[in-house]
């Protein structure tokens, strides 16, 4: 009962470093804005949110966000950067998902004592472990289930990503199981469209993909996007496994992280987890959250994958952001929460060299779209050249040195590597 | 089936407006970032983004945001500002509101052509309407509930935040009972600590409402913070049901658009809905989203009260900015979805009058903690104090003139007007 929760934030403020910290605390524990009688020594003692640490980090002449007020009587105001590390009561919340983000975030981001806060890491104790069982199936249930081992899982997405009618989702899938993908998933903006019901879909995509493991001997994984209200969660889960389907995809930041957890309290699937809408969170350098943190909650909430962009992709994140949240993913938290990271992004056969030397593992869904589907030798030649890039990384081997020999990673370079 | 989802951005970009507008309605419907297959004139018919319309506001030397991409062969980069407003079919992901998020939000914030992008309002087509009914009880429903009309419900938080034990809820909710209170609530911080099970504290605190209602003939409506994960809120709910009370609370960033949606299922009791997280959805002007856009989305998952903020309060918000939110709240959408705002943040009596000069109506649920609890002579005199600011604001009497006749107005200027 003694845990605390620990959280850093990066801030910037007017006021002293201090004072700021000692406001951050009080707003998300035991305090309000004018003493109230019932907050004694003995409750603060008990529930106040502790200033662990502060790392000052150098000052501005402006506020990196409108909002903010002067100290009063201040002159000309310096705007303060720092590392401020609190630490929370457990007993405050108990092991609670949802009420860590009303603690952990809350009203913080309101306070007009700062010009800038960001949630950058989070500590929590095992008790969130023995609440949140996390991941099911993680990176070794989800290799189990694609038949994958010692490289990367490559996949793409179904493309175009909304609108495709049901008629021409067999023979696609049917071209992609039989190309040798081990992964394919919805477009995130693809749930359960009135023009092609997500039960029809299913149906499908699914007899495709056994058809094709009849003759390949390889079951095909496909990530069916089941983001939706509660219960419709449930129920095209409930059809996705009794079509035999072997993952489920959800757009965490759409349903919440308790969506995610009731998911995971059932699933007998592992769990694609999609970040869209990431961006609003974090796009802001003052502002939102750190993917570091982000990903421990998702992880506690369950998800098996998660998403974390590829290097050099179509989006603002730059390439170290995207290696570190990699590596984050990689990181074991609370004993066994393996999460598997999936790149995405503008990815192909090139991008494997640059995603191995930043992050030293095969433990990842490397998904490209256009990048196989648009190889000119079609997407057989695609995915094979997208393991072709991976074997030259593992192997130490430079690109063109490796295409040299291989034909297919050859025209990839040729098409996508003029980029 | 024509219907057609409408959504408005503010974007920045060094890239032509059209240019940037195109990529947002590609990237959100049909588009990768190269030709594939599949993506027919016909499919892009039915299914493509449309821009409906661009407004430029105005042209910048630096970016907001970083991330950002220059142009192929572009000189000294200038930054566009604009508003954006597209349309996307209705049928691409029904109505369905963790899709619809997906749909309007998405990847958009993560695009490199923009240094800043923010969704600022939502026109839906009445199929949302029809799928999710919305607040179940709305103003009418809490006013009937808690028996108060013709002036603002006045209600206060429960402080300290967090950390109260058991044996001070009895005394503290019999006081605030025996004071005329409206409406009491739960602070976001305090949901279900193991130190002071919920069970036990609905129980503790309705024993003393009843009894106080059996005195006063008023029975106090109390928002019980039932967020949790999806199982919990509805075995809290049960037990506020059970127990006879009138409210419960969520705080609808922790437990997800789908999480509220859910609960509007089942729930047979008005749902306050506090939107602490949503600092890092606003704070930043050229990302994340407008309340105009959010509090839609709130009415249709269902709550029936939504924070808003009042004016002056501790927060960064400004008085212009906290008075359209109250504006958005009242400003009817698909029928008859009534929302009642919920003022609070260093809320005195004295902010009445600045508050009904900004909106004009009574229809707010008024919340103030030190400003009710601290008032020197007690609790009631602090109910009373703010329902003498509301008398005053309705007979456009100024404030100290009103305070002439009424001591305990009086007092509250004197202690809390200084501020």
């Amino acid at each position: 009962m003694n845990d605390r929760i620990y959280a850093t934030y990066l801030i910037e403020t007017p006021y002293s470093l201090e004072k700021a910290a000692a406001v951050m605390a009080g707003e998300q524990s035991t305090g309000t804005f004018i003493a109230v009688p019932g907050e004694t020594p003995e409750l603060k003692a008990l529930h106040a949110a502790q200033v662990v640490g502060i790392e000052a980090l150098g000052e501005y002449d402006s506020p990196s966000l409108p909002g903010s007020y002067l100290p009063p009587g201040s002159g000309k105001p310096i705007y303060r950067r720092a590392l401020v590390k609190l630490s929370f009561p457990l007993h405050n919340i108990g092991p609670s998902l949802p009420n860590l983000l009303s603690t952990v975030a809350g009203n913080l981001y309101e306070l007009r004592e700062f010009s800038g806060l960001r949630l950058v890491d989070l500590e929590l104790p095992q008790a969130f472990g023995d609440r949140y069982p996390g991941p099911k199936f993680g990176i070794e249930g989800t290799r189990k289930l694609a038949g994958v081992y010692g490289r990367p899982l490559i996949g793409t997405i179904v493309k175009p990503s909304i609108g495709l009618p049901l008629s021409e989702y067999g023979p696609l899938v049917r071209e992609l199981a039989e190309a040798g993908l081990d992964f394919v998933k919805d477009d995130e903006l693809c749930g359960n469209p009135p023009y092609a019901s997500f039960e029809q879909r299913v149906q499908t995509v699914m007899a495709e993909i056994e058809r094709a493991a009849d003759r390949t001997g390889k079951k095909l994984m496909y990530a069916f996007n089941i983001t939706g209200d509660i219960d419709e969660m449930k129920r095209n889960h409930d059809i996705v496994l009794q079509a035999g389907g072997t993952c489920v995809m959800v757009s965490i930041n759409s349903v919440g992280l308790p969506g995610v957890a009731h998911l995971r309290q059932y699933t007998e699937l592992p769990v694609h987890g999609h970040r869209n809408q990431w961006g609003a969170m974090t796009r802001c350098p003052l502002l939102g959250m750190s993917f570091s943190a982000y990903q421990k909650m998702c992880r506690l909430a369950g998800v098996d994958h998660l998403h974390t962009n590829g290097l050099d992709s179509k989006f603002s994140e730059s390439n170290d952001s995207v290696a570190q949240s990699i590596q984050d993913c990689l990181t074991p938290i609370l004993g066994g929460y393996t999460v598997m990271p999936v790149l995405s992004s503008a990815q192909w056969a090139g991008s494997a060299i640059p995603t191995y030397e930043a992050v030293r593992s095969l433990d990842l869904i490397h998904l490209a779209g256009g990048g196989i589907l648009a190889h000119p030798g079609g997407t057989a030649e695609g995915v094979r050249s997208m393991q072709l890039g991976w074997e030259a990384a593992v192997q130490g081997i430079e690109l063109n040195a490796y295409a040299k020999s291989h034909p297919e990673l050859q025209e990839a370079i040729r098409v996508f590597g003029k980029k």
